[in-house]
């Protein structure tokens, strides 16, 4: 249970929480003395929001740490990740619609090429598209195990997930990827005694694979990655009281949510505006609504400075929508940095701008910006501490002790 | 294990990270509405760095905590105090080559002078030259104790350390220093049973001292301070994955670096040029620094405003020929207050300053000094922090989960 003292103190409540999570806010001067990307980006919206609301930063997961994101979405959400430790196996699998009970194990699969001797020559075959993906899986989708149900499904371009089924399953298996070339991919061994035989029974699985793809012209091998099973994560009505609805493009995200017991709304498009409006029409149904906006990341991690600034100002312009709501908080912040200097996930302190109605603590703050978030009233502090802020400025937490 | 959640992380790195410490850098303005000591000092150097780094400020111990000097660097080197104690006789014992086993129960002295009824007339016999101190460490090296074994070395000035090895000893035992003058010293007592005869041991030898000192001139008592055994703490090596050195002049510090396993190097002279020409001249063989200055903290003790501020510019001054050998990560800070206003150690935050390559959060600080640091983009954060960041800096951590 994330913050158990929260529980007898949680308030029934009609008010409404937004959380505006930009993957990878958080960035750094592309050169020397510059501005990060938030600084660079024209954000009329977000800093009257930082004007009337109080902004901090949010360390993820520990100083230092440099977040996944599964990790950094749980705490988001509440949940230490030390804590709690979920494969992202199990998020992508959940996330595009794969039913991951207690004792399953999940996991997560790249396709790859592999020279005659055995050894990676390309990570991600290539990056190859969903199209030529497809048929591939389909493929897997053949492979039967004594004692084991088995499910695979396409994730986008040369991804794919697996979930396994059956009686002493264990998920304490570290990743198959050597995370680089010219090595074989890495065999399924255990961490663990007790993930022994689910190992040797995935061995099984990729040796089978490689033999029905060992003449295909995209990829003929696989690696895995993040195996996990169901977490049993107390869910975000039991934690906070609160109905939550997720909306969000991508399966990992979704899965996340739904671990936590977020319903995933669907909806047509996927620009913020898109997501916006999906959240508008179901705005009566919930009262907690988590808003994920991948492609801040993805420019990060591309190095695209302008381009992650662009996204950032996108999603600017398209705030009125959530703010005709009138919600009772909007959190605005990132799940962990992806400076486009360092084109890739970072352990930098996280921007954060928390707006609530009429609640917000005064601070001398005007624009929402990694320096200004680093003076905000809010300080620095664990991404955990999110929720219970969002409740108490939401009005949903009762006073401790008399 | 400091910071357990490192482990799994650890990247191997042919990247370099000095930790610089002025010990007792933090001050307060000498008079209300003032400077403190290193906003005074001109640091034209420390202030370059201070621009293309991040500032903070960091807690040693806990807050409202004053520090002595043991526990303040096993918290810099991430060790939590409160967890780890270690008594200073076994850092200073170590310090000055004595060895410190698992289960030897070290201890530091002080020659005193008592009066014809035991009482103290100074706690340290008018602090004596180590010259005149040295022949009554002589007499003390003659006492023999049946079924332990015991070592006798001097200190500086009237100072001395003593390490007990022998069968089921225990260190849990109070200072006989009364920290006054016109009472006796305390007996050695035993805080827990098991300590009880390890208590009974020192009282006889104590016993055997005075008879020995009887009739000297110069002190004619002792006290005892500190009783420590090794502590037995994870070393750097199994825990940062780091192949550290030392650099210091002050046995204490020595002590307690070798504590954590790092190799304390030898060199000429002990000014901060003196130091850190010791660094460069062991540049390739080590990829961890701990340099460590101790002056700032004696001028503070001193109550010497002026003389405090004046080391700290001999080390802005010698700090280029730490900066020609190119770290990745340089850290500077203290271990903890020591404002030349109170004439001691102190509970403040001590002032950080984080520079990396390329990779600090940029802040809106121009300057390192107190205030400054309380604005800085690092935060306000246990000293215990700072090594996950130093570390995380210096891209020897890989990402937390997928």
């Amino acid at each position: 249970m994330p913050a158990p003292h929260l529980q007898p103190l949680l308030r029934t409540s009609n008010s409404k929480i937004i959380l505006l999570i930009l993957d990878g806010l958080g960035g750094l001067p592309i050169e020397p003395g510059g501005t990060t990307e938030l600084e660079a980006a024209a954000t009329p919206n977000l800093d009257r929001l930082a004007v009337e609301g109080a902004l901090g930063q949010t360390i993820p997961i520990r100083p230092g740490i440099t977040p996944g994101s599964g990790p950094a979405h749980l705490a988001l959400f509440g949940y230490d990740p030390i804590e709690y430790l979920v494969g992202r196996g199990a998020l992508e699998a959940t996330g595009i619609g794969l039913e991951v009970r207690p004792g399953d194990v999940a996991v997560r699969g790249n396709f790859c090429t592999l020279d005659a001797a055995g050894n990676i020559t390309d990570r991600r075959a290539g990056r190859i598209s969903t199209e030529q993906a497809a048929p591939l899986v389909e493929l897997l989708k053949s492979i039967s195990l004594p004692g084991v149900e088995l499910q695979v499904r396409q994730l986008k371009e040369y991804r794919f997930a697996v979930v396994m089924r059956g009686d002493g399953l264990n998920d304490q298996i570290p990743d198959t990827d050597p995370q680089r070339t010219g090595v074989p991919p890495h065999p399924v061994t255990a961490s663990v005694p007790a993930a022994a035989r689910t190992a040797s029974l995935y061995q099984q699985w990729v040796d089978a694979a490689r033999a029905l793809l060992k003449d295909q012209p995209h990829a003929n091998g696989l690696t895995l990655r993040g195996f996990g099973s169901d977490p049993q994560l107390p869910s975000f009505q039991i934690s906070y009281g609160l109905n939550p609805a997720c909306v969000a493009v991508y399966p990992m995200y979704k899965g996340v949510s739904q671990l936590v017991g977020m319903k995933v709304l669907g909806f047509p498009g996927e620009s913020p505006e898109d997501e916006f409006a999906a959240v508008a029409a179901a705005w009566n149904d919930y009262d907690f609504f988590f808003v994920h906006i991948k492609k801040t990341d993805s420019k990060g991690e591309d190095g695209d400075f302008a381009g992650k600034a662009a996204i950032i100002e996108s999603v600017d312009k398209a705030l009125p929508t959530l703010l005709r709501l009138n919600p009772d908080v909007l959190v605005v912040t990132g799940d962990h940095s992806t400076p486009a200097r360092m084109k890739s996930h970072s352990w930098h302190p996280v921007p954060l701008l928390l707006w609530s109605q009429d609640r917000s603590l005064p601070d001398q703050q005007t624009r929402f910006g990694e320096r200004s978030c680093a003076l905000g009233g809010l300080g620095t502090f664990p991404a955990t501490d999110i929720m219970p802020l969002a409740l108490a400025h939401a009005g949903r937490l009762d006073k401790y002790g008399a």
